[in-house]
């Protein structure tokens, strides 16, 4: 299996420098890794250090997904502006929590509105929400026409499951593909995820996953 | 000594709910906190359940700072539109340590001059700063006509600390307060702080810290 064509290496850490972010973008290319993840202000950079080698995907109001609708559609068309092909957007949980559902149906339309023909991952953040609020979140992400449901932003309490996992997957009934992120860090994990129908892996252990064996 | 008038009180998490939210405020304006500190989705929720009673502050980029310069100046701007009175700013650390210090002096200026005439507090996250770089980022604050320097944001392996604390304040030399957050969660670390010279204290305990006793 080659498992870096699944992998979306994490360049999140808020305090990595310039130096950083080249060095790991390096290290993805040479190891082609499908995409490189960062925050909005290091995209361009990234974008450049890429040379087209590697795809650039914006985080969005990450990790807390509570900008408002407007910031974060302003953050998503700048990331793409900056040369960014795809977006890993925090969905705003706490208001799904809160039951305003209508607001985050309305925020997703929107962002998926003027984003179209790119790659848009909804972090649904598992960790806080029980199996309904997941379902639900599943609906609303596969309704404003987006590509993914992510699992986590790696700032919760817990990460990606198997459990949820298929639970994603099945409630997608094929609309939406599913990225597994927060918490891995093993070979094992990695390959068990893909197994399991994860169609990409969100991880900041890269180097340690595909340098070891295999 | 009036300890509630000193505290912004913290309601940063990213999962609580619009009850958690109500009820809190509640609580503040029964103990005649000084401020509540939120989120940018729920400024306009905070400052309609405040009254009038207390103030309103929003957090721009908050916690990593990693946003570009014109998304901090739009999201800082709609805080104020939609009412708050303060901003929490989380200054860019990320660039000042990859030696972008024009980078961000620029983007300090430009969010001070679009929000004048309102209190702005930027921070600076000491956990990932030398002292050198603590006392250059008081230069770049002050010089944008900003009021607070703030240690903290919570979410850095390290909070406020003393000697932190007495650097700011020597370094500011009255040009800039000085607001101490992270970690604070009794009554005796207010209180220690507050002799020290923090005109402001951060805190998510504040409830703890002012039922108990005094």
């Amino acid at each position: 299996m080659d498992l870096a064509s699944y992998i979306d290496h994490s360049i999140l850490q808020p305090n990595y420098t310039e130096k950083e972010l080249e060095n790991q973008i390096a290290k993805c290319i040479e190891l082609k890794v499908y995409a490189v993840c960062v925050n909005p202000f290091w995209v361009k950079k990234a974008v450049e250090l890429s040379e087209g080698k590697l795809v650039v995907c914006s985080v969005v109001s990450f990790p807390f997904g509570l900008d408002t609708k407007g910031q974060k559609v302003f953050q998503s068309l700048k990331a793409l502006e900056d040369g960014a092909k795809e977006l890993d957007i925090v969905m705003n949980f706490s208001a799904l929590k809160s039951g305003l559902i209508k607001y985050v149906e309305e925020e997703l339309k929107a962002i998926g509105r003027s984003t179209e023909g790119f790659t848009r991952k909804v972090i649904i953040e598992t960790a806080y929400l029980n199996d309904e609020e997941k379902r639900l979140a599943v609906e609303l992400i596969a309704n404003a026409g987006m590509e993914f449901v992510k699992t986590s932003t790696g700032y919760a309490p817990k990460g990606a499951s198997e459990e949820d996992v298929k639970l994603l997957l099945e409630a997608s009934k094929g609309r939406l593909k599913v990225k597994a992120s927060g918490g891995i860090r093993s070979r094992e994990q990695v390959t068990r995820f893909v197994e399991l129908g994860a169609s990409r892996i969100g991880t900041s252990a890269t180097f340690e996953i595909l340098n070891r064996g295999g």
